[in-house]
């Protein structure tokens, strides 16, 4: 039987060179002039599934950039596995505060430095090598599937479209994906639960147009006013939301999972250095955890109303508009939330103005099934592989793929992210670190025999 | 003596042709293209005073456009009037909501068509004229001193300056305006006070920078949420401003005041179209008259914070702000108001958020001074030449001149206005009726004679 950790050692360099071939390229997904350059990301890693024994490999045309697909299912008894990761990335602006160009790919003390290092070519270019040297010596125990899509970092604008219309090519038994972070350097980590997002836009209108606050002002009713009035409703002094009926369906936590994020090593300090606030807010009696992996919220994400620019403007706004989302957590429904939201908001507008309440949507919060045993072969191989007991966690926001597959697939998904918190995704000096490329390798090779 | 009516009928076309020369220029203020054509207004309007038998008649330059002035100084022991005006004019756009080209006067069912008609070259040139006609017949029993600028549309930026550096060239007894409106037509007005105004913005923050909803949201403040919650604090839910001492310094009417309100004719009917807002809306026990001519406002002019784009963003804003303006009445002194509101906004923000107030100032309501010989002279005049009772009214705006003229002059002003409501000033169409063009000059002209 091979051994992973000298096949892989042995092979280092070579891995290391395949992936700096992807980072090499600058697919930036949101940039009209960067679609040659996307779509060559798409060919080379096309390229590099089929180098690795992947089969069926092909670019699949969307309504924007193509998805990658290639499998393996060679593995009949055995599960099979969609593993999902995005060959797009952010643009790389503000140029000039990177220590070397971003896609110039360098390592500088363990670190592998460009744009995309982290998020996510490096993170899905490990779970291709590790098919790729599993099927190249014969010891691949599962089934494989990749869907390496171009447009995670414009909102995954077409993938849902293409899940749908290809149900069979993706049957699985469950997701994968390695595209978040570990909580610490060291101490691997399995992510089994995302909040859910619910949000409309709102509107209120108390005339037909801006007035002249010499001319009206005492005599009619201010849209800014009637705004400030109803959205201070929606939560109470202590930072609860007070819509009737929002907490209804939020399950308690159990003790264990109470114990297990209270034994999770992130402080309070540590939280608001990351946040850069001038201080924490939420609901009492929660840890900072609790209140951002396992409580739902109401935001404000804008409010703007009247003249906003310089100077003054003795104007009384007829207009009055607001973005809310909330995010949602397991057992939430997002339509009772919403209809919840939209019955205080009707309740409590000024009868001065007129509420109209725009696109409400959302998706629903994700739980991994507990028990389910790729989750524990997850978490034994993570083990094995950083020698440490894995974080088992969970992330305060939505991943839309996740829902996807959920939704449309019916499939759960295992959030295996090599990450680390301060990698600067999406800022400048992006980078990876080589001891979690590697580490994760070997946790990814030991997952699929522990899989099987 | 001439008889004024027979004169002012006999040179009726005369003095149309030298008003449509007037309004044939585009002296558009807020147009940097149209300097040339600012000037030559100023140019023009020096002509016609000197053509009146003004003397001293130049233009002075300010910082920006000049200011054309003239004067009349040949009855001494008689009072010395300064007689404000401007010669700019808003920009005409939209131009084809237009019947006939803003710049091409015409006349149309007894009104007179053109950018500037009513406001204000039409009235400024009935004082003109009325000045030359009196030169010239040798009957004019008062000191005239013309003041004319052009920069009205644009905020009199240079004026307080001129002013505060010419104090002996403009002194005088007291100061006339024909600038603004009648409540009605065939009903002469005398505008007896004015509101002042107080302002400031405020920032809240909460944090360096936004947040994401996901990662943070339920631990972190929102800057909106702060917002909303401090600046629902400065009204009740009957519309006072509950602001401590707020109204402190606000006079009671007195029931002359109260009689004479309730004498005019508009209806709340009226001021609702006017207004186009869906309800009428203030201080409980109040006539709309009183509310807007009385009483002090706190209005939010603007409130923006985080994401207000197109679309969603999950953002926890760390910044909010607002705009806010007072209307003031006599007697109440802007410093102390904002000192008022500053202490409020300071003692009901979220412990959660900094505030920061910037650019508070003020100017005071004005109140012309009752029983003043020119007051009783001007209600004389209106009666005579209207044949009616004139509307002694206010207005809840302010005029930063009259402010001027009372804080760097010592003067009260004295606002007879001869505009009509639906004139449209600043907007397509904007016209001056005939009928007041010719009336008001016969005020104006035994006003002369009843003010010596």
């Amino acid at each position: 039987m091979t051994d992973p950790r000298g096949y892989l050692a042995e092979h280092r360099a070579a891995h290391l060179d395949e992936l700096f071939q992807l980072l090499r390229i600058p697919s930036i997904s949101a940039v009209a002039e960067h679609r040659t350059d996307v779509r060559a990301a798409a060919q080379a890693f096309a390229d590099l599934l089929r180098r690795s024994g992947l089969e069926q490999v092909a670019l699949h045309e969307t309504a924007g950039h193509p998805v990658v697909y290639g499998e393996h299912l060679h593995s009949p008894g055995h599960p099979t596995v969609l593993i999902y990761g995005h060959y797009d990335v952010q643009p790389p602006e503000p140029l000039d505060l990177w220590h070397s160009p971003p896609f110039e790919p360098e390592v500088r003390d363990g670190k592998i430095y460009a744009r995309g290092a982290t998020d996510d070519k490096g993170q899905i270019t490990m779970h291709v090598l590790v098919a790729g040297a599993m099927i190249q010596e014969g010891v691949l125990p599962v089934n494989l599937k990749f869907l390496i899509e171009g447009e995670e970092e414009v909102g995954s604008l077409h993938l849902g479209d293409f899940v749908a219309s290809h149900k069979d090519l993706l049957a699985a038994d469950y997701v994968v994906i390695s595209d978040s972070t570990m909580l610490r350097p060291k101490v691997p980590a399995l992510c089994v639960g995302l909040r859910g997002l619910a949000g409309l836009e709102l509107r209120l209108r108390t005339g037909q147009h801006d007035l002249h606050s010499g001319n009206f002002g005492g005599a009619v009713p201010n849209a800014a006013h009637a705004l400030v009035e109803l959205l201070a409703t929606l939560h109470d002094r202590e930072g609860r939301v007070a819509v009737e009926g929002f907490y209804d369906d939020v399950l308690d936590l159990t003790p264990a999972e109470k114990r297990g994020f209270a034994s999770l090593p992130l402080t309070d300090r540590e939280f608001l250095d990351q946040a850069g606030a001038y201080s924490l807010y939420g609901e009492a009696g929660r840890t900072t955890l609790e209140r951002v992996w396992t409580r739902p919220t109401l935001e404000l994400n804008g409010v703007w109303s009247g003249f906003t620019g310089e100077g003054r403007k003795t104007v009384i706004p007829c207009e009055a508009s607001a973005k809310i989302t909330c995010r949602l957590v397991p057992n939430q429904d997002p339509q009772k939330v919403l209809q919840a939201i939209t019955r205080h908001l009707r309740h409590h507008c000024p009868d001065v103005a007129q509420l109209e309440i725009m696109g409400p949507d959302g998706v629903p919060a994700f739980l991994a099934p507990p028990g389910h045993p790729a989750l524990r072969a997850a978490e034994q191989a993570l083990r094995e592989a950083y020698g440490h007991e894995p974080d088992v966690i969970r992330m305060g926001g939505s991943i839309p793929v996740v829902t996807d597959f959920q939704e449309i697939l019916g499939l759960p998904t295992l959030l295996m992210g090599f990450g680390l918190p301060d990698e600067n995704l999406h800022a400048p000096d992006e980078h990876f670190s080589l001891e979690n490329f590697s580490l994760g390798m070997l946790a990814l090779w030991r997952f699929w025999q522990l899989a099987a």
